[in-house]
């Protein structure tokens, strides 16, 4: 059994100069407000505020960084509590914490480890890694803990200093919860929608006819026609403002946009209900509702977040049995520059408009999204997303933005997760792989030190407080 | 108001090993003189040798890796002092000076504020960092010495110890300042043209008929057929090579180099002249025309230097308000081997033929450019260009270059830049990365001092004087 | 004449704590055997056991990492021993062992020296670095020492510490060595063959109908139908494993996997015969034979290894008058995601199935195959291939691949060379390459010393023998 105890200086460069910098450096921000403009908890967690009912369900088997790399090495997604054909898991919690605690070694190197050992440590108070041998006595302390009140969803809230947390909510969303943790006396945490409306793009997915049943529903507007389903978002997004939303987000298989003309629309919107459409024609419907929604952020101001270039479900077997978000979405090769012409160049120098970018083809940041940064004032370099929200990505990515864009066109960080217990170990490897950063350019006479200080505090709040607008 | 100190270490390893190394392979080159083969600065600048007219016009205006980042934060292209539909600037050049010390601090980390550090402290003797409150002051001051003799562009040219400086000129540039300069026994500088034929091919642009126009006028071979324009250019690389060229330079949007039967690429040029030529035509005689123009390298000996994969003027507002080279071009995702097949195929072992291939898409330093230079006798690895001409560009240029083409088949640097006072900084911070790169194979045991410091000499002299041509 | 004394700690970070730790995880596994899962020694070399005829032909002329880079300073390959229209070479030994020694500074930084020093001194003992002053001394002490038993090829992989050699051989290969070495009492080394049948994924080749009558001849089964060609690739695999061969291998200009109808491939199989097959049918016939070799690894358990996305014999006339494998493959943009989808689907999570993917495009290492291997039980990350196994090339894997995968989902180092006397400075290469990459993440204090040392272990053991079932 081997003492689990985080390094302070863990990240920082072993070069003593660039280490002492970065201890500095880092010192400035450790305890500052978490600002998490992008993720995936759940309003109603907040609302409900009950103790969370076991490790495994919290730790591990929502959290697809975790199970697809235990999936890798041969154990079932069963074995990690995914409810097969939506019946019941079929492993105890204790089993799926044994799971992760025999191979704990398979995550060596990787961010998943790093997030844990945090998170156990800093959270949960754990001193000893996990292994076979202690996989039960850790489990139950964990269990006991989480029964406490000091581990509810609201008392973490409160000492994580979350300031601001986003949620991604469906544009047909009533935002009840929302309305609700806002109103609450006893809650004085600020969580904020997201307008997310992939699923009304994409007029060949089976969900797409009960989406626009269910948007109607909730807005009061027929999207039994494309201008209809324009009004209906557009009211929505009204909604998700005055709830205290402050931007959308996007993810789309690439960054087409291309505007088609009403009629053409209309046309493809029909056939979708009736179930004629084409590959081609939906493509082309996809592009224009990006488009669209360009539009809409720059008339009302919602700063318009894009993920493109991810593969969805690629695994079909495991998408039958197990739906989504199951492991198997995987990056594709994008581009950004191409595509978003046509977005760019109707509101790119609109001030109204604000468009972040995320990738996870890093080999746009160089080429693509540091020189748009670089040259829209609408435009910014969103953060190391998903397989890339890494120590050493994080590297990538700074070394490659700030040359064409600085620091001031960047996003700030998002944590991006579903796993609530790891927003303070996300947000702190960011600021300590910030601070490596800033301390090599330091070490090696780029920029002062106190400059690199002030480029350090402006990351963790004005920055994302400025492109979220969260001001 | 801080000291403006350029720190004698300043890019070299924060590791005291690496570093000591760096400082003596620095030494080895730090004041030899300046080979500069690619650049935009005008010829008849030199020629009129008149004193600067004022700061802003000299280092922001016209430099567009420095009012892009200013455009993209939100101060317009007129404050900065660009031309507006060829009206008359509308901002000071104290005003535009104002913006840039007001928003110094957007450039940290980037290589315009490392250049502009270096410059200003060492070009023109200033001691603090612009800022709102000594704006003016410093701006008085750089008033000051530009109006004195120190200051003309000849003092210049021989203050920076420029051993040659290539510009880059139209096929129809009657090339009469080359001339002047050559035969000014009062000029001891080297001043060669470089041949730069892309405008002729593009026969779908709206300037290509005035192009031939004009290059029929100057070679006095009529351009109204495929076979003429190609005499043409044939013509005047003669005629730049007998002004002292060595080489010519050639952007395209893909390196695509396709050849055509004469009789398809004279219905082309038809079709360009009478307005009825379609895209796909237009490519095909682009590409030609890219494999003419190595035909001719192939027989005249002019180095071909190649550039692909820019867009050029994705901001179409932009472009049509204040014309191009306006910050809003940008780099594409891009190929070599594939295109340059055709090329290199007929003319990849002769002698005589040689390409420097430049990339803003790095993606290809390892895949492409490095394994066609470690194999081809007419390839080389063109220095990290434009975006990428950074410390860390040139970092990973190196760490990706080398494994597959040495050091023998990279270019040496090219600076690239019309802004003529940057240049002794923009090869400064080459030298500087190079001699960082080089310690870190030394201190990692990987070549001697000895040989390192060959290759740092090599670097700035051998290199750029046999790969250029320019012995 | 400078002294060849490899620093012991080279490759090492300069930092001495990290270069501290490096040494500690080097020294665990410097010298354990080799396991060698994919290269290009032929058995029968092993079999004859015959001296080396001479320094030129066993370390210069086969080998086109060495002859490509002279021949892209304008060394021309009939100076390098190699055989122009199939005629007998023209230079002699002694004269190509100058040109190397001439232009040894080539080299600088690249592997090739390296791999060079290490193995010259070393495996030769040599103890001068070559140069045109002592060519002619060198090149005679590399002979006498080649012909001393000491030299001979058996005593070499005693002397390598070869745990196992797999070779790569055609199907139609009678295996006759490999069985001759097994049965040899002699001979304790474990030699074993790797299917490759790239050839006969290819019905527009010229060799593709000869290629399946020497099939045809070694299995005994008809292969002028598709379905006869597919028996007779099984029945063969069948032998291969019998003779202890664990994997197939597979070079392919991409990896598309899509399925044809059978009726589709044998109208394909009958048109590439009689020579009417139109390019499109070639592509669907090559990338169906992909899927179906798939098929067939999910049913025997040989494991697939996976090299696309190289372009063959870039130059023709090199390729007309010196044959393939001269120095001018080279890579493209390639993918893995979208073209793999079709075997995933089908074979991606069967325990039997295992698919190790190889690229030289590196932007695939943290976009797609890392992504994969951190979902697929079925998939690894082979080690960096062919232009990327360097120094700087591993350090940049391990980065962009650890985050998704770690380390259990890699391969493990394999040398893919034809230099016989190379293997064991190439395998040391990596070692030293992963100490310092773990050593960075111990110094950072992102896993354990005592965890990195079992990693090292690990990586040159464990994993190699399971990922390529050598146990």
């Amino acid at each position: 059994m081997t003492r689990l105890t985080p390094h302070p200086d863990r990240l920082f460069s072993a070069n003593p100069v660039e280490r002492d910098i970065a201890r500095r450096l880092y010192s400035e921000v450790a305890s500052a407000p978490i600002y998490s403009p992008h993720g995936h908890v759940d309003a109603s967690m907040l609302v409900a505020n009950e103790a969370f009912a076991d490790p495994a369900s919290l730790l591990i088997t929502p959290d697809h960084y975790v199970t697809r790399l235990l999936h890798s090495i041969g154990v079932s997604l069963d074995e990690l509590g995914l409810r097969r054909n939506g019946g019941e898991p079929t492993a105890s919690g204790r089993s799926i914490w044994r799971q992760l605690s025999t191979h704990w070694d398979l995550f060596l190197g990787t961010p998943v480890r790093y997030w844990f050992e945090s998170e156990l440590s800093e959270v949960f108070g754990l001193t000893e890694h996990p292994s076979t041998a202690n996989a039960d006595e850790l489990y139950d302390e964990l269990v006991e803990k989480l029964a406490s009140d000091a581990f509810r969803p609201r008392a973490l809230f409160d000492r994580f200093r979350i300031a601001v947390l986003a949620t991604t909510d469906d544009p047909a969303d009533d935002l009840a919860a929302h309305r609700t943790l806002a109103d609450d006396p006893t809650f004085a945490g600020r969580v904020v929608p997201t307008f997310r409306a992939d699923r009304y793009m994409l007029p060949t997915e089976s969900t797409w006819l009960a989406k626009l049943d269910s948007l109607a529903s909730t807005s009061g507007i027929d999207c039994g026609t494309y201008v209809g389903l324009l009004s209906a978002l557009r009211a929505r997004r009204t909604a998700f403002a005055a709830a205290g939303g402050t931007s959308s987000d996007t993810g789309v298989i690439d960054a087409g946009s291309e505007p088609l003309a009403t009629a053409d629309a209309e046309r493809i919107h029909r056939a979708g209900i009736d179930g004629s459409i084409t590959a081609g024609d939906a493509a082309a419907y996809r592009r224009n509702m990006l488009y669209q929604l360009a539009a809409m952020a720059s008339d009302d101001g919602l700063v318009m977040q894009l993920h493109p270039g991810v593969l969805r479900n690629h695994h079909r077997p495991t998408f039958d049995a197990y739906g989504p978000d199951t492991g198997h979405d995987l990056p594709d090769a994008t581009s950004f520059s191409r595509p978003l012409a046509p977005i760019l160049r109707d509101f790119g120098t609109n001030p109204t408009f604000r468009l972040v970018l995320f990738t996870v083809d890093e080999t746009t940041f160089s080429r693509e999204i540091a020189p748009l940064a670089g040259f829209y004032p609408s435009v910014y370099a969103g953060a190391p997303w998903w397989f890339l929200d890494t120590p050493a990505g994080i590297a990538r990515y700074r070394a490659a933005i700030t040359d064409s864009a600085g620091f001031t066109k960047t996003s700030g960080f998002i944590d991006d997760t579903r796993a609530f217990c790891s927003i303070p170990a996300r947000h702190d490897m960011s600021r300590r792989s910030d601070a490596t950063y800033l301390a090599s350019l330091v070490a090696t006479h780029q920029i002062s030190e106190d400059d690199a200080a002030g480029v350090a505090r402006r990351l963790v709040a004005d920055i994302p407080i400025q492109t979220f607008r969260l001001g």
